[in-house]
């Protein structure tokens, strides 16, 4: 019998009617036979209450007693979803991380999966009972609660799906798939029936909304087709699963835009070897993610080093890097938050040339300046004035093709 | 070292600023050199907000996820003061109940502890960290979890305490200790020093709203001094222990009264074998808890029975009773709701004669008449008309000489 896991997000389970919704979905996938392992996140907005409540004991909580508290946001739908189902008349069981022997590292509050013994789930499901997990949550070798961090609950659904070999894993959300582009801003977005692992990699801004990035990951290395799809209809979603790409594929597959990130310069830096470790080094030990980074060709044994932090951490950044520039003499230090990261993403550039020339001709019939360029294999992206993002993706979407009929 | 274990209460811990008082009352006690193990509950009014919740899913919530459900309720509390104690520079360390190792039965929402491994709490209190457990939860050998019915957290307290061999078992509330009436209504109640578990057992009405009453069977098992106390106050409550009858005792320590009673009384039933099985046997079925019954002398070949269940339960009860009386032709049914149980307790009791007759004779002075009785080996209870309750308890008061000066 075939089993099938069901991710259902906070919007997806916001009150006791979502959830009984939810219940109903869920009946109707175990109706035609299939087992259902269901992997549940906290109602809408508790999380962020919870954090809300640790802030007012202190500004830093203690990790491991963070991740205690955050983990009853899981526990409590787990358990009134399970409860509805019962009441429908279903056998039904919530299992907490620890119970459905999640297995993770110690990292409170971004721990990483090690392992799902995935024997209690098993049992369950061979009696034909509907599993209920709380997603987002598990329990490290000695026992202690963890979390996995934002978007956790996706990591959780893929990598029970891999564990159990279903037969998909279908992640419920308030959107009804990934697209070309943020329908918000390019009205001829289209939907995307089927996306590759990596392409879905490569466009964190679209799909990090809508499907946690680790949990894609995961999936690929497990193989896991994922169904992303809306819990508010029935209307199929987009498969991210592994696609061959053929001859006749897009060039790209979609254009993506990020405002999240600021940008930091650092003018006139000796250009001598070990000199980029004295300027990341207490950046990363701040805990703080560098995105881009571009260096200038050297002139006269100096040069400009360029690059991106999330916005919120924009004036740590800047405070560290004045302190680096006095230590390593750098002339000096510039910021920006007013940028934006437009890209394009497709597998079909590995069988196209000249993506990236077309994209940075396009940009520059519209006078958009290119401030900065990031390149993977399947994604070329560029940071421009903040202003010009909608534009931007308005008119890239147009120029490779992407605008529905 | 000694160890101290300390039970905070739901009013205690209402909010982040009540969490932080009593993080200061721990911290002072851990101060002074002892061992702090400290048992929490869930912040006054969430348990029934939870309860209201999985109410909207469905009258009767499955009892598993219910427990599944209510256990976020002390996590949450755990998580925040263990937070809080870390915050103040203190080791501190929280333990849900499975991770406290309380093992219980698997009767889910009324759970019986069956043993506590404490090993972890050990572990940790030898390193001077200061324990915070989740109250009221455990689970059972399945790894289910498990909660222990209503004041559970001061069951948790007293076991964790006796597993410990802890000095003392801190009950912190709302009240400052045990009185020897209910000083709502009698003004010259006064503050019991001390009390025997024997009367404590005795007098649930005015213990059970301080002192949940199965955790002083527990501590009479295991002779665990409980302390009574406020945790809005620095004054000494009442201590719960072992304590010699001497010949100077008092004959009562204490006039207590419930009003949550109803009477039901079945008229003229055939006095025979297996008649007492056909009343009680679907009331029990029913879950309703009998407290007294009364069975009249027969009078040729019938007796009038009475009984009193919880007012919540008295409509079920009757109309059982009225299907019963019935099948086993009893002539009437009566109910009255506006009843009291008014009791005398004291160990006293044992070597002074008269109680009985004195009460009897006080409540006959003011025209109060006395509808049932009963007896135990330290408590005398009447049912009288409930609009004499507050007179009654003041009468006696004085009567058996607990008036303060």
């Amino acid at each position: 019998m075939g089993i099938i896991v069901q991710k259902y997000g906070g919007t997806s389970v916001a009150d006791i009617d979502h959830i009984r919704n939810v219940a109903k979905r869920i009946t109707k996938t175990y109706d035609q036979g299939y087992n259902v392992v269901v992997v549940i996140s906290a109602m809408a907005g508790v999380t962020d209450e919870l954090i809300d409540m640790a802030m007012q004991v202190t500004d830093s909580p203690e990790k491991r007693e963070l991740d205690v508290l955050l983990a009853t946001g899981e526990q409590t739908t787990a358990a009134l979803l399970a409860m509805t189902l019962k009441a429908m008349g279903y056998p039904a069981m919530s299992l907490l991380g620890h119970q459905a022997e999640v297995l993770t590292d110690c990292s409170f509050g971004n721990a990483r999966i090690l392992d799902i013994g995935a024997g209690r789930i098993k049992e369950l499901v061979d009696e034909r009972n509907i599993v209920v997990v709380a997603g987002f949550q598990g329990s490290d070798q000695n026992g202690n609660i963890t979390t996995l961090g934002r978007g956790g609950s996706d990591t959780t659904a893929v990598a029970i799906a891999a564990v159990l070999k279903a037969d998909s894993c279908e992640i419920y959300t308030d959107v009804d798939g990934i697209y070309t582009a943020d329908p918000n801003i390019c009205e001829k977005a289209r939907k995307i029936d089927t996306i590759s692992y990596d392409e879905m990699l490569n466009m964190a801004s679209l799909g990090a909304k809508v499907l946690q990035i680790r949990s894609v990951g995961f999936a690929k290395m497990h193989d896991v087709p994922v169904h992303v799809r809306s819990s508010f209809s029935e209307e199929e979603g987009t498969m991210v699963m592994n696609v061959d790409c053929g001859m006749e594929s897009l060039m790209v597959s979609a254009v993506t835009h990020e405002k999240d990130q600021a940008r930091i310069t650092l003018k006139k830096v000796h250009d001598q070897p070990g000199i980029a470790a004295k300027i990341f080094t207490p950046v990363s030990e701040a805990g703080i993610v560098v995105d881009m980074i571009v260096q200038n060709t050297s002139a006269e044994g100096f040069t400009d080093l360029t690059f991106t932090v999330p916005k919120e951490s924009f004036k740590t950044a800047l405070d560290i890097q004045r302190r680096v520039a006095e230590k390593i003499g750098a002339e000096d230090v510039l910021g920006d938050k007013n940028i934006a990261k437009v890209s394009v993403v497709g597998v079909g550039m590995r069988n196209h040339s000249g993506v990236a020339s077309k994209m940075f001709t396009v940009l520059a019939q519209e006078n958009i300046n290119i401030m900065m360029i990031s390149t993977s294999e399947i994604r070329i992206s560029c940071i421009i004035e903040e202003k010009y993002t909608e534009l931007a993706v308005r008119i890239l979407h147009t120029a490779f093709g992407l605008d529905k009929e």
